[in-house]
């Protein structure tokens, strides 16, 4: 089955000890969609400027990623710049330039509202949810976040978790969700706002995933370099997404396998700038990876 | 196989934000000991004053831990007081009297000389170096460290490393020693200090092995309250060094599943105050945790 993915589409100009990359194809939605394109076809909602390059098209197309619901609008594209410290873990915002992104309000293609699986990548909750209100029975629904709409728009957060079937963020927004030092008593609280599947991404630590038959551990594929990060949690939920509208069988049977498929897709996307290297990565790669992960956490 | 331990034997003063306790049985002996104890006999060398409570040493006998090494001299036990920041993670030393430790000069009976499995739990590393000069041709040494002897005792530290078959530090001791934010790289140059295996313990992220035949992820048992910390890194390494003295087979072949029995006996360490809890764990409980342990990282 395809999945639908709504996000930010944007070009990343990013700074790190070693190089700089100005303007990159970058945005939750492009990293999310490229990665979900290995496993499953996949439809891209968002929105871009004139200014924006037409190679980035094309490499939305080369892996098959359905462009229908993608608005082209006068204006300039979003822009975001950062810097990440010299241990990776950290970045600082250096610029956000909204562009089009600022009036930016999807209607979905008729094609795309009967769409099984949907992902709500990383993006204003007001915007996610006026996705979803357009939708047609989805069978499975994951939404991503970031710390800015915890602080800038949780009640419209708040509204789109009782809507959720997965709900993903990272451990330091669980803490800041919950005002819960211990993971596992974040993980019940945000349970009770509405998600029967929440997934605490814990970046080279791997994810923890609580569901309605208790947790899974999922590891992080080892990584002895780190080029850029930025983009790594879009990967990860985008990965999972795509592998799962590829299985048989039901979600409880597939998302473990479906997050270890997400981790390894983000461990490509570390190595190299944006999506320089996710975008070379092959499938059998990728299986050799899921591969190795088994036997690195056998015992 | 018995194991041979070796480390401080102390009184732990131990605040936290939602209680005190004064001088409860601790150090790193002690709780690798009493950890260890679950698997395999046990024979602890360490130093206590005359000060040091009856009902502790009643306590080690219970757990069948031969005492023939634990010296009492005249003067006071070894007190350690510190205190943790609401989330647990920080800690911050109030008070570290050294007592009788202060001219600790440990020599091996006989019987003890010719142990098998030795861990060198942690404590300064010129003692740590000068129990190992007395063993004859033991199977699988291991060693503990702390960041203080980074601090002052690296030489010490660094002359120690060449003799052992196992090294376990934390990852920023890790960072601290290689100057390598990569936790994988790090890895690689210590085991160009010396040991074989490399082990760095990641707290409530799991640890990560690195040995010949390469990296193993052991998970972490998940908790949902974490009373007092203090001791579960040598619970940790107490408990895989009293499984793998236990185990039938190679090192190699056993040191994963040792690794997790650890990890687990760390689990119950963190759920009471000093030893409260360990001592009350039963080797079912055990087995239990090791199970749903692999449960929770299947997939």
């Amino acid at each position: 089955m395809s999945v639908l993915i709504v996000g930010s589409t944007a070009l990343d100009s990013i700074k790190t000890p070693k190089a700089e990359n100005p303007k990159l194809l970058g945005g939750s939605a492009s990293h999310a969609a490229v990665a979900a394109s290995f496993f499953s076809p996949v439809n891209l909602v968002g929105v871009v400027g004139e200014d924006f390059p037409k190679m980035y098209l094309t490499l939305y197309k080369r892996h098959r990623i359905g462009l229908t619901g993608l608005q082209i609008l006068p204006g300039k594209t979003f822009h975001w710049s950062g810097e990440y410290e010299l241990n990776m873990n950290n970045r600082r915002t250096l610029l956000t330039e909204l562009g089009v992104f600022e009036t930016f309000s999807p209607t979905l293609p008729q094609s795309h509202q009967t769409a099984s699986f949907v992902l709500l990548a990383n993006i204003a909750p007001s915007l996610q949810m006026h996705v979803l209100t357009q939708m047609r029975r989805p069978k499975f629904v994951a939404a991503d976040t970031m710390d800015l709409w915890l602080n800038i728009a949780l009640p419209d957060l708040l509204k789109l978790l009782k809507r959720l079937d997965a709900f993903v963020l990272n451990d330091s927004e669980a803490h800041q969700l919950t005002k819960e030092d211990n993971v596992l008593n974040a993980l019940k609280k945000i349970h009770q706002m509405g998600p029967r599947y929440v997934i605490v991404k814990k970046g080279s630590h791997g994810s923890l995933l609580s569901g309605p038959k208790g947790l899974f551990i999922c590891p992080a594929y080892p990584l002895d370099k780190v080029v850029d990060p930025t983009g790594a949690g879009d990967s990860f939920v985008g990965g999972m997404m795509g592998y799962l509208a590829s299985a048989k069988g039901g979600i409880e049977q597939n998302i473990r396998r479906a997050m270890v498929y997400g981790s390894v897709v983000a461990s490509f996307c570390c190595e190299g700038f944006g999506l320089t290297r996710t975008t070379k990565v092959t499938r059998a790669q990728i299986e050799n990876r899921v591969k190795e992960l088994e036997r690195l956490t056998r015992f």
